[in-house]
């Protein structure tokens, strides 16, 4: 009998997978995912047999794990949550009658977060602005909504060479409901290789450094900068 | 030199803690937290000392981190993602010099999702419907809003003896927005003793399961319902 574990590995520091993908990864005879994230979590493969495929390989990725999950105990890998823009729904979606279990993990978001304070302590929603799935005005419509909500908004695939414009236009978006000095974040390779990150205001917000492994976050009307930090904060008497 | 860990637990099982959350509570010599929340963690915590406060004592238990934190090695722990609803924002609201490091964990939302399907694939947003800190007023146009933009949405403090009829109030605002075919999930305790979860959708759902460690996740107007799954899909052509 086999099993198919649909991990999140998290940021992609080991450190920061938690204990039960450890133990799936350990677990398991195949490991099946992208080929950037696989190196990840190179430490933790030893001999086991590897599928990795490219990007956009997606479908054909999950058949390939599903199918080794008929008699094989396989982990497919997703960095953060598998469960948010990750793989666990095209599994669910494929599945028959294979045995399938989804670990979570620390989302980029809150990756991002950790280390420029800590900017989500309020309602706040992730957005994803790749428009390789969903059509471009429904997400302009969501970033509106979102800024008009006092949201804190986490932007996902900020950008990258197809849309290079997307970024400018929704945080144009954003500055019709929010005041300049509202703080952005830009965190790019969170709590891995290359981390880098920079604290902007909506007024001096420069999307030059962001990329495909960036994070952009956008504080509600609260937020706040203080020695270096950006702080949202949750409403006690302080 | 003290340091001051704020450290993100994860829903409550010891096994969905990051590698790095444990590390930071082993090196510490005391350990801050509600004391529910620290008996989560009671077999990592050995003879460390213990600062436990009743829920509520928020700003107090965080002045005594601080403090304690000047020539001690310190976590303050928050169950789910520190940074989400946690302790984070409070501790850097209130730091002066202390050394701090936020260590972010798997959020309630994620870790409800793993256990119900892969609900959480698309544009998402958490909401508390807690009004201690939070006109209910806003609360209300924040769920009208994301209900409006078609995102996914949990629920954080759903509900509580003080406001029987926030939760009923705002499924009626989302059920103005959605089919009621929608699915709704509703998950206590995710991944720590005690789990139990349901799948409605709008037309069949109950809430009086629902308490205050219980996460309610509304799916989108694609989400679907399928061999007891609560599936989003992402978008791929399968």
């Amino acid at each position: 009998m086999g099993k198919l574990y649909v991990v999140g590995i998290g940021p992609g520091g080991l450190d920061y997978m938690t204990l039960k993908a450890v133990k799936a990864i350990e677990e398991s005879e195949v490991i099946v995912g992208y080929t950037k994230y696989i190196e990840f979590i190179n430490p933790l493969i030893k001999d086991k047999a590897v599928v990795s495929t490219g990007m956009r390989g997606e479908v054909e990725r999950c058949k390939q794990a599903l199918e080794l999950a008929k008699d094989k105990v396989v982990s497919i890998v997703s960095t953060g949550d598998a469960g948010i823009y990750g793989m666990a729904g095209l599994i669910l979606e494929m599945r028959e009658d294979e045995e399938v279990e989804v670990i979570p993990g620390v989302t980029a978001s809150s990756a991002a977060a950790s280390i420029v304070g800590a900017p989500l302590m309020h309602d706040n929603c992730n957005i994803s602005l790749s428009d390789l799935m969903t059509p471009y005005d429904l997400i302009k419509k969501r970033v509106s909504l979102a800024a008009e909500g006092d949201f804190i908004i986490s932007l996902y695939n900020p950008k990258s060479h197809g849309r290079p414009l997307y970024l400018k236009e929704c945080m144009d978006i954003i500055r019709n409901h929010r005041q300049g000095n509202t703080p952005v974040a830009v965190v790019k390779n969170a709590l891995r290789d290359g981390e880098k990150s920079t604290i902007f205001t909506l007024e001096t917000f420069d999307d030059s450094e962001v990329d495909m492994f960036s994070i952009v976050i956008i504080g509600n009307s609260k937020s706040y900068i203080k020695d270096g930090q950006f702080i949202t904060p949750r409403g006690y008497q302080v």
